[in-house]
């Protein structure tokens, strides 16, 4: 029997459990990140993206719905090295006065990765006929964008405080 | 003897020794992405990158000197995952329709992460008061920009030949 050949189907399928599995795994790493912040704000927006994350997660199984699948998730090795990196900073750094700068620069790692795969299921989505799909991608790519953004302003202003910690 | 409090300034040490790590990984991966690629036009991106990359090393090794360290790398989890998820699609798609908008996917992945991490470093390279190294780091992150929306344009361009080989 010839092997079936890999469609964009295929990878479009694979991506959306690869990312799946890395907004779960992202849920359970905000509420340390959240835990671990000393700074209120930094604090406050881990725990406002925990909470989208949630919503993400519920689109991504709609999308799964729309793909005529089941919701499954698939081991993202990507999402393992790059959350590894973040617990790594909060035990190196942990009681530290440059912490939040390491905490905030390891959530814009996430959210970039994140960025990167919404914008190319989006793309492929589009591509493969599920117009509702690509919109709900879309919304979760938009909300990364905005948390990216929160974050660098969030990262700017810790350094604030440290410089202040350090007079 | 009371433990030395962690700063910006080892921060921005272990980060820069961590993307150190990263760019050299991606020197060995590019080849074998450009190898694999099967689009021309895809196959020239990897290669224009890998010696973009080249520079880029350069660079870093610029920036240690200005910081006044030796240019050392520190092995990075998050590069490791997400190279590993560009060498699974080489591996799962070899010769499939979908294998170069894997590889576009896979290779703007990287791209954003790092993104990420030059924009850090940036930052954290102003605040520590070396504008030169700062200025360095930004050539860097423009070019993962430029890089990054030439995938985008190639990631597209890919899928209408795939389209086009399905009918």
């Amino acid at each position: 029997m010839a092997k079936k050949p890999k469609l964009l189907s295929d990878l479009f399928h694979d991506t959306l459990k690869d990312v799946y599995f890395a907004e779960k795994k992202i849920l359970t790493s905000l509420p340390k990140m959240a835990k671990a912040a000393q700074s209120k704000d930094l604090k406050a927006a881990f725990v406002k993206h925990e909470r989208e994350t949630r919503g993400q997660v519920k689109r991504l199984e709609h999308v799964f719905k729309i793909f005529g699948k089941k919701a499954q998730a698939k081991k993202c090795e990507a999402i393992m090295g790059i959350t590894k990196e973040g617990q790594e900073i909060m035990i190196e750094f942990k009681g530290m006065p440059a912490l939040d700068a390491g905490l905030a620069a390891a959530a814009q790692a996430v959210e970039h990765y994140e960025m990167s795969r919404y914008g190319t299921l989006k793309t492929w989505a589009t591509e493969l006929g599920m117009p509702e799909a690509a919109a709900l991608l879309d919304a979760t790519l938009k909300e990364e964008k905005a948390t990216d953004l929160a974050l660098t302003a969030l990262a700017k202003s810790v350094l604030n405080i440290e410089a202040e910690a350090d007079l």
